[in-house]
């Protein structure tokens, strides 16, 4: 393509109101348009990448026996009220919609409803599965925020497969498949060395973990917890963590209330009490959906993390207590629960960090007071079992290995659940195995965002100059340019133009009547793995450069350019 | 492929709720599933042709130099605000939606804001024009109702592109340019000889006329007035029409005034007063946007057109007149307006068909009464000129050639629209000339209905046993069929299988384990362009049959076969 022909242009600077670097880079190379916030039009030389990431992925998935279809954005409720995600309290960021007879629509947020509502109806016995079906299709989510650019779309580009298997163990082999599969779609996207199997929450797909694809960014959004030397990662959101062991050689002192008004979270009192927050005590009040009430206490400097509290619990739903129930149970205002004086009703859940501690603080569960000096045995009494709910933070051990976890910044490239028979029970989907009994479906489900992969690329393949993008997404793989309008070059531009096309490589030559400069800053900024450029100078030969190279050009023959594409 | 790994399966009947061919036929054949009316997933064999057509739409796209992009279906109300498009009253068929902050946003119906507003963006000097994108993808239309299966979808794909030139004559080349391309693509997916350019009105793109491409079905929504020999066609919503000459002798006679209660419209006319409907006068009132009242006449067996009346009259806004003003301008009930008894401040216009007639009827504009005997001259003065402001009927006569039309049903496959710099203006977009001076960007846009296109061709390209795709879109070239299990038939068809492929052939090989008749049947559902069957009679020849043929299948070996697929 010629660049003259290419509607876009490039700016040397990024619209004030976008904060992510891979949009703003995007944007100034003119690959993308931003609509409104995380709401972005592809435009040429994007659309170009966008769809060689989506033909990568798409022979992966073909590669594990996958078979393409497109889905709807409109969705009708009733399949979402039969697995009760339909409710915005449930699900939270949906986009809805009306049809003029008044009846409301959601726009796709995520299909295992209408797949296996599809599904249902063509298989019904042992010999129809299983069953591998795929999607690459744009989908909605009603993010309050959307300030990451490409990584964080209300509307964005995503690849979902889902699986359907005879028995729970059809269902693992099949899993494992994907997950190859996933490992040589990050490999051919230059990501391999850098992106890792991490074990994350399951959220509104599963009750069981999942398995998340994380690449290290520093503008990723999610912290991950490494047991080094190993493959384990962990999602901060489910990392397991013991605390560090405070050194401590102290001897019982008497117990002591001290009046703490105003003094509210762990800051507050380390400040007023004089004490490090290892030693304070950090305990929420929270309610469980079948009305029991329960203290969760955690060492100061960590978090109590709910997704942990409610695995220890079993209970589907907890939230932190209202005012009105602290007040009635306590007789107290919030800020002040801890150990003491805890009303019989009340279960307890301690995490481990906070054993072995003497003369540590708590809330004393009266307006206003918290307690210092306090011991287990003489003043709390040793609970039958110390459990692990907190969140885990940088410093913390990996229980089984002991080891320090090492933590990054990382940010989710492929998500891939076990969804046991949740989806298929609840629309009813069942087949008959070979005696014809009647046996439930074991479902997985296996995400890449696809624009989100752009965002993520743009991010690590980039530098002050501009975009670099892998050869297997770049939009062309020769950036041409000809220096000067003496007849001859624009001859041997033309020339080398051709050859290259013929070859089947992919050549944008900036055949503009613009500054040297220019065209080499816009080389630069593309992205464009190999510029080539033809002068008065460069004779038979042409100066090329490997973008990011600090090397200096080369002149090459046409023959070494074409090894030099090929080979590197 | 094999079809023992196809998930989807056939069916001998269509859904109950399922009332246009089209769909019905590519649901029963397992090619699509509908969500709800005008909303459909694509299974894989659908979604292949679907892509089939895709491609062939963007190559032609391509070849003219379109610039394809990707734009968003989550649209922001400000750029349609400037044209005046976003209004509910104005453009009826929009899905809104609403961000968790409350801001209202629309479904793209349509992309001329948001692709002027990126264009302005980029486009600034004459150097810049023209420039032509498009956009191949899902777009939404709120219908209510939608009936007709693919041929008109709520959520459809489709490509639409955009065209912006330096002058009209820049724009006029570039819309015969993209003309040409249409007709390419329709021949290439073999409609070319039932599809034909049509002038059709602009809606709520543009005041001037647009150009349609009518394919001939009979499932079509439109009614084709083509002036035979020649390649006129006009849709009925704007052909221009003179109505055929009634045969009449007759001598005035005495005007005489006609109690009719009750009598409403011509039929009931008809009936009463014994008098044919050529003979009758509709005369409607209606109301323009600066509040004059207007009555406008045409015979009775014709109907009045509104965008004819409004071209007619120069104006923007038109509706039939309230009952209340008709009743303050008239002192009379609606259903007796006429040409008699008019007050001075309604201003008259009247159809072409009411010339000429000696002794014919009208209303009385007084609550019940009709007239009849009326002639002109005598009880109604000669209007300065006669329009017309009819809708054509069969019989009528085009009339610059006097032709009386040809009338066919049609269903439209494109659809070209020239904007003028109506967008453009709107949306602040200008380009600099040579000499430095502001000029108006010219703008076109083309749409093809792809998704719609799939529903034109399953309606034609089908017979009472299934579907009979063309081979460019067909989403296999062969449908290859064992016949029993044999252990040498089934090595024989794998052979064949693997020949296909090597070929670059497409093959669907029905594996299963199923009934003779049944893989058949399949076959013909399928609408593959070549069945082949493989059974222990055929030997080392296969069975080769073109869908469709009446001839007997003809038995052939491998290089006839390649030979026949290649030049079939």
């Amino acid at each position: 393509m010629k660049r003259s022909q290419l509607f876009t242009r490039t700016s040397k600077t990024a619209p004030a109101d976008e904060t992510s670097r891979n949009a703003a880079l995007l944007i100034r190379a003119g690959f993308i348009h931003k609509e409104m916030a995380g709401v972005y039009t592809y435009l040429p030389l994007g659309l170009r990448v966008l769809e060689n990431i989506k033909q990568i992925v798409r022979e992966e998935m073909n590669a594990v026996g996958g078979q393409e279809v497109m889905m709807t954005a409109l969705q009708p409720q009733e399949l979402f009220q039969k697995t009760n995600r339909w409710d915005d309290a449930v699900v939270d960021n949906w986009f809805k919609t009306k049809l003029k007879n008044g009846t409301e629509l959601g726009l796709g947020l995520t299909h295992e409803e209408p797949i296996t509502n599809i599904l249902l109806e063509n298989v019904s016995s042992y010999k129809n599965l299983p069953v591998l079906v795929y999607q690459i299709q744009n989908k909605f989510r009603n993010e309050k925020r959307a300030k990451s650019g490409l990584m964080r779309g209300r509307e964005f580009v995503m690849k979902d497969m889902y699986s359907f298997a005879k028995s729970q163990a059809n269902h693992d082999e099949i899993y494992e498949k994907v997950a190859a599969a996933y490992t040589k779609v990050y490999a051919r996207l230059g990501l391999g060395n850098t992106t890792f199997r991490t074990k994350a929450d399951g959220g509104y797909f599963t009750e069981k973990n999942s398995d998340e694809y994380q690449t290290l960014c520093e503008a990723g959004e999610d912290t991950l917890f490494h047991v080094p030397g190993t493959d384990l990662w962990y999602n901060e959101e489910i990392a397991p963590a013991l605390a560090p062991k405070i050194e401590q050689s102290e001897t019982e002192k008497p117990l002591e209330v001290k009046k703490t008004d105003g003094a509210v979270g762990v800051a507050a009192l380390v400040k007023l009490l004089g004490i490090p927050a290892e030693m304070t005590t950090k305990t929420m009040i929270y309610q469980t959906n079948s009305g029991e009430i329960i203290a969760a206490a955690t060492r100061g400097d960590h978090d109590i993390n709910e997704p942990k509290l409610r695995k220890v619990l079993g209970v589907e739903g907890l939230k932190l207590a209202d005012k009105s129930i602290i007040q009635t149970v306590f007789g107290a205002d919030t800020g002040c629960a801890g150990l003491i004086n805890l009303p019989d009703n009340v279960r307890v859940i301690i995490d481990e960090s906070c054993m072995d501690r003497v003369n540590f603080e708590t809330g004393n569960n009266k307006t206003g007071e918290h307690v210092i000096n306090v011991n287990w045995g003489r003043d709390v009494a040793i609970p039958e079992q110390f459990y692990d709910i907190k969140t885990a933070i940088p410093g913390d051990i990996h229980p089984e290995s002991g080891l320090v976890y090492e933590v990054h910044k990382g940010s989710e490239v492929g998500n891939i659940f076990p969804l046991e028979s949740k989806y298929s029970d609840a629309l009813g989907m069942f087949y008959l195995d070979a005696n014809g009994q009647q046996q439930p479906v074991i479902m997985g489900c296996y995400g890449i965002g696809i624009s989100r992969l752009m965002g993520v690329l743009a991010e690590k393949f980039s530098d002050d100059a501009g975009l670099n993008w892998p050869k297997a997404i770049a939009p062309f793989q020769v950036y041409l340019i000809n220096i000067g309008d003496d007849e001859s070059v624009i001859k041997r531009a033309e020339t080398l133009y051709n050859q290259l096309q013929d070859k089947g490589i992919e050549v944008l030559w900036d055949d503009r009547d613009a500054r040297p400069g220019e065209k080499l800053a816009d080389a630069d900024l593309f992205g464009i793995p190999y510029r080539v450029v033809i002068s008065p100078k460069t004779g038979e030969l042409s100066e090329v450069k490997r973008r990011g190279d600090k090397a200096e050009a080369s002149l090459l023959t046409i023959d070494a350019l074409f090894d030099s594409i090929y080979h590197n």
